[in-house]
């Protein structure tokens, strides 16, 4: 049970949700919602609900949070700059071409070459900063304060976070009610944390990671955020190195179980997810299907289980 | 207007391709329906609905209509025989395995590497007899004499037609109405005529097919079926040679245009669909976008279009 408290944030935090989703209809995808019986994926549960939000604009669920911080805030005529692992970045230069804005995006070199080009593609400029991606951060804060552009977050800004609650919005929508659980990837929180908020304790919310990107399954066990290494198939969508704050509050209340996931899980997943279904997605969109493939993850037979199909900003080849 | 006659012979056709739904319910896979406003595709049209069948088990629409054939009739010991391009030998083989009984497939020269692997990976026999569809036919046919197998074939049979209308219904179910126009790639046309036989009139339905694979086309000119040559990047999937004699006689009734597009446009489309849209689809289901965003097709602005993403069996490494 929620206390009254929570139950007034999570009253408060659903109607920003449906404020952002109103605010940026006319600018994102409304993503299919794909329901299957749990045998179509050879799953022992009643169904499976696959959320097909790799067919966003931009290729992953970052455009939601951008333009809803962007469709937020008076934009300065330096325009916006962003630090990201590749998938924000891409959001961020996708909504400033669409509002006619200019755009900087600082990447550390983890980032693959195809993220960057398809960067420069839309117009952004593109600035490489170290090893990882909070020394990309920093570069890029300090560039925010020469031009007084407006700072874009990958994951810890509260814009952002509503913004990507608008999936879960979509998903009750369109089926009409909250799966029993929904199983949904980690890098730095900002999609769990506005999953999480939409739900609420509604349904149980599964964060799921890389055995080698445990942002948020390190802060559990420590108490509070921490800084982890970072590496891996899924480090270029999922290399944040601490859990986002925000994403930290709101994940204390109501994701319900956190869990670590080895590459070759990742990887078999994402393999598998083409060669039986055609859908082509990154490996950190994989991660779900990988929990329930591998069997990390034993919903119960009577389960409605919704996954999060997050991203495929990645090279095709790769499922060749 | 219909005549009565073709009124009553629309009520029967529906009736069967109700009927073909509920028995294939079990086999199939409920592909999405994806409604978006025609902005969003860069099209002056109310909505496009893209149906993807590209997601359909098989990787294609046909399993449709060979579960359809293969749940209707007695399954022989000696199982089923095909000749296929490839989408259809694979859809076969996908129903013989789930269905439990053997599986031979006749495949001309033509047809790609990867589809034959697919093939032998479900477990059928394959056979490469010929330079194109009909000589594989023809060695199928003596096969299936020799064994008293269950012949399928790729496009030309009642239930294979029928079952392929089963993909109509489910755009009408799921969007509550039947679009304005309803854009389908034709090889031997066993997918339009399904597709007309369900539609009957209510809606335009446009057959699309390559410039150097025109098998509709050519006939539509002709007054009847003729062979045509056929080459080009569509041709592994739309590589019949002739219209098949159902598609033939639904068609002259019900489907209502015919244009051929240039490789260029498809092979154009295909990319945009990954780049932009993250869709992994082969060349044959880049028809219906190529025809719109070439301009081939100029839909009247109030339009809802339906366009068909009819497969998925190719290299996606093609797409990088």
């Amino acid at each position: 049970m929620l206390s009254a408290d929570a139950a007034a944030d999570a009253g408060a935090l659903r109607r920003q949700i449906e404020q952002a989703a109103a605010r940026i209809a006319a600018d994102v995808r409304r993503t299919p919602l794909w329901r299957l019986p749990g045998r179509a994926l050879g799953l022992d549960v009643a169904e499976v609900w696959l959320k097909l939000e790799h067919l966003q604009i931009g290729g992953s669920f970052k455009a939601r949070g951008m333009f809803n911080r962007m469709r937020s805030l008076p934009l300065p005529p330096a325009g916006v700059v962003v630090a990201s692992g590749g998938n924000a970045g891409i959001a961020v230069a996708t909504a400033a071409r669409a509002l006619g804005v200019p755009c900087e995006v600082f990447l550390p070199e983890v980032s693959t070459p195809a993220k960057r080009a398809a960067l420069a593609a839309l117009g952004a400029t593109v600035n490489v900063r170290g090893a990882v991606y909070a020394e990309a951060l920093a570069a890029c804060q300090a560039r925010q304060r020469e031009t007084g552009a407006l700072l874009m977050h990958a994951y810890d800004q509260s814009e952002v976070v509503i913004g990507a609650g608008t999936l879960a919005a979509e998903i009750e929508a369109d089926a009409g009610a909250l799966p029993d659980r929904l199983l949904v990837s980690v890098g730095g929180g900002g999609l769990v944390a506005g999953i999480a908020a939409w739900c609420a304790g509604r349904c149980r919310v599964e964060a799921l990671e890389p055995e080698r990107a445990p942002t948020l399954h390190a802060a559990r066990q420590q108490g509070r955020p921490v800084d982890v290494a970072v590496a891996g198939v899924a480090a270029d969508s999922l290399g944040a190195q601490r859990i986002g704050s925000i994403a930290w509050d709101i994940s204390q209340r109501w994701v319900d179980g956190s869990l670590l996931l080895p590459d070759e899980a990742i990887r078999a997943a994402q393999q598998r997810l083409w060669r039986d279904y055609r859908l082509a997605v990154e490996p950190a969109a994989a991660l779900g299907p990988a929990a329930l493939w591998s069997g990390a993850l034993r919903p119960q037979p009577h389960e409605r289980v919704a996954v999060v199909l997050c991203g495929a900003n990645f090279d095709p080849a790769s499922l060749a």
